[in-house]
């Protein structure tokens, strides 16, 4: 029984035919009409008719941004797309006779890593997506945690520092400010602004490419350039330090961590892993998680939608 | 089918007999024999076998503070008694021909405002206990949420305040260390010793009673006394920052607030509930949680034991 | 004997002719040629040229904000006017036939203070400008403290908060992101867009005037409105930890509060005192400071600075 | 022309007669009789004449813990030896035909420095000392600090972290807390506590000597032990947040860093200085101060006092 799953970015659609061993048997891509959401509709539909080409499926699961509501068919809010209150479910389903199902994406991408990747073999996990926020997933007794109004997990909007830095929210203090891609690319300027010796090489990078962006923060890192290891370390220390929290209140067996900076491997898990033991509550007396990178990043998106809606319909 | 609850504490012991309404049909206590775990277990089969006079019973729920395993078998760690890798069912169930189920106290507490006080009619509930510490229970579609290792929602220790006051836990900025009836008498301590003006009615009290305990910060709370209410108002902003964090994290629909310090109900909730408000991520584009008080506040461990040990036989 | 005073502003240049008792006897005022350093130091020259024909003057001050270096003749740095290393001493004394003397704003503001204003009478006093920023100036036994480099009491970027808000210095947590007119402006802003019932007035003169600036929030503080106060007690509550630190440190008799936001007296004093109080280290073992609203606002700058050129050549 | 000092700590006393080059001609000690201060002026008392043998002297200069008038003759409020509004000027000076001045250890210690140790040759300097508490001392155009009530200086009150750990005074976040060699040890008594392979070293030092004191740790640190240095770097990041931030409102040319963990050097300067800069505000726009260990540990308090007493009656 195959299922397609579709991952809605903020830059880009993919879709692919999954069945349901997790294996990717067809995929396609289209830029993101972001600003039309008809369109987008439209963009769909056709990447589900395109799919539906290489075989059969029973159901569609459509990955988005944002809070999705507990019936999982409509977008409460969506920060990139500017959606508010969409029912996306039945747009889609207007369109294509086969169920659709909306999920969070790091929801989506969480329950991949559960099935098919990192988190295999373990009933309660839960998963970090380091990207331009924090996202978050929780997998309990096998089941995942979508919370009363299915907007639960948003790791990234937990209270990390009061009366901390300023978050897109409206709040002050966000794990996103101090956890993420855009938090960890932020330092590294201020280091080059700063002039300091070790910046010497973000320097240079910035220079050759016009600009300094995650590109050149990742290079500088698998380098090894103490500069940009100094901000990864100091990154780490707040994810470690979040991670002990949450160890605190969700208790999971496995915590996964991925999105884009967990590409740089053991340079990042490696001092989480020291951090989250250094602020763990009752350390030596509870068991201690384990701390795994993700495994199915770019596909975990399309993999997960796809794997809950078939889900919904068995 | 009735069942059989039981609530070890630090200093006595509850156990009722519980219909499956939640209704207490009898009930007893003894003062816990702390420092000898033998003795608290005989207490334990002593008391049961007095409480099955009244009826049948299907099974045992024993409640007891610290971290139980995901068994539901094994005290792994509790700070009161002592007690490491205490295999509690194994040596209640040797004393009594009924199947014991250990549950970690909060748990058993919040599962009863879930089945039959504050929480009845939702399917995603939180309880935040404000008591010695702060302790906690989530419930989640339906159902107790343990954690991978059965010792989740441990609320009075999610990292509140980083580098923040030390915690008997060994980490620093701990919940518990603000939001905890602990705290409260602790600043209501500090206030008498500045010798601040809105300090008079406290220093009174204290002299009156010759120290100051929770009872006369109860006392001067209810007589509307404005130096204890501004240390109230204090503890409702750190738990209403802790809650706004917790509502990102689990979603609840309803968050209840029980423990010793209560009592006070609205003059604690309405502070909480504006301080959640004004620190809530992405405020007015979420649904927001209702926060009520506890129901069951001296019942609720051996109600929730009672009743999770039937449904565990059911 | 007289003295000139100039105070060099982001928008205006503000001359006056004053006598030795602190009295304005003529006065003069120019828009600001901001992008244009030779244009400015040119304004300078015309406005001391008109003010000498009101009477005789021994000794020009100029103050300007930035850091200005240990010999009262360069301008370090200058956030507003751009200014790296500027002669100004040396350029304005080549057009005008008199000693002149280069001051710190914030300096030249809390000497005119500490001779005319609030802190007469006493020998150690400390000021904090609370406007655009924060300022500082610190006299101890009777003398204007500058520092090594005569970059000293940069209240503003005391670290108030770790890993707090950014800073335009590059920095996180200053106390200017808490207790500045421009953090009082942005929660009243954060608190219009929360929509929160608190925020109606805030909104109402928002949409009346066209934007939220300085201008509306004072009038909703001075109206009474109790969105407006919850913002200013936030102030307050910030500035009275800090001062607590400050007293610490420098232990004056006086703290005179000034700068734009001090205009509302004792709406803003009267809580900064509690929170002050409520703060201070070894309370009850030590002298509580006095704190007083600022008398000179608008002309403290160029008596200051009049008085320390004067005091210069004496 | 001589003078001679006395330095009353927790638990002896040092005297001495020193030279106006700073150099001590005669020297003694004796066990401070804490419980009694009628005991404790006849010991000084005892110290004066038996100094006065070996020279003729001027003035006595008395340093001690605590809060000292701006008067120089009465000891506020003393920590360590109860005193409170203490005479101590006129009660020595009853037994000994000779002026004497009060004088605050840490002034004391930071005068000294300024005029025969680290700081020679500056103008403006701090010094921070890093022992049981963290002290402190201002000199600024060459005179020491006092403030307005005598007692300023004091670095280890300055709010460090808001909310943070509770403080003797009666505060919490002090920077005491996070910065003396109080805070070292715990620090260390905590690695210990929690098992990590790093604390080995130390554990097996506590086995050793029976307990861990700032002795082993001292070991541990020369030794290069990993744990004991992880702890120092923590302790110097906290020192160099807090130095950055006194930088900016205090200006000094030079920080002289003394008490008993100074002793270790470069290992703690080293931190310290890379922290200072990475906290700086401002970085690149103002001179950095020099960052220099203490020259005179153990004879500062009674040098110092000497001096400052023989200025008074020049």
């Amino acid at each position: 029984m195959h299922a397609l799953g579709i991952d809605i970015g903020g830059t880009k659609i993919a879709g692919a035919l999954v069945a349901n061993d997790g294996t990717i048997l067809a995929e396609t891509r289209r830029p993101t009409p972001a600003a039309d959401s008809h369109q987008i509709v439209e963009t769909v539909a056709e990447m589900i008719a395109e799919l539906r080409i290489s075989g059969d499926a029973v159901a569609v699961g459509v990955a988005a941004a944002g809070f999705i509501d507990a019936e999982r068919a409509n977008v409460v809010y969506s920060p990139n797309l500017s959606w508010r209150n969409e029912p996306l479910k039945a747009r889609i389903e207007a369109k294509v006779d086969l169920p659709v199902f909306i999920e969070n994406d790091a929801n989506a991408a969480g329950w991949a890593e559960y099935r098919y990747g990192a988190g295999r073999g373990s009933k309660h996990m839960m998963m970090l997506t380091i990207g331009t926020g924090v996202g978050g997933a929780i997998v309990t007794d096998g089941e995942l945690f979508r919370g009363g109004f299915g907007i639960g997990a948003e790791f990234g909007h937990m209270n990390y520092m009061p009366d901390g830095l300023d978050c897109g929210c409206g709040q002050r203090g966000c794990l996103e400010q101090y956890g993420s891609g855009t938090a960890l690319l932020k330092s590294a300027k201020q280091l080059v602004a700063s002039g300091a010796a070790t910046s010497a090489r973000l320097a240079q990078l910035e220079k050759d490419a016009g600009e300094l962006t995650g590109a050149q923060v990742y290079q500088a890192i698998t380098e090894g350039d103490e500069g940009a290891l100094a901000c990864l370390t100091n990154l780490s220390n707040h994810l470690g330090r979040a991670l002990a929290s949450l160890a605190a209140l969700l208790d999971p067996e496995i915590a996964v961590i991925g999105g884009g900076v967990s590409a740089v491997g053991d340079m990042l898990l490696d001092p989480i892993r020291e951090s989250y033991l250094a602020h763990l509550p009752a350390r030596g007396f509870r068991p201690e998680l384990q701390l795994k990178q993700a495994e199915l990043v770019n596909d975990a998106g399309v993999v997960g939608a796809a794997d809950l809606a078939r889900a919904s319909v068995a």
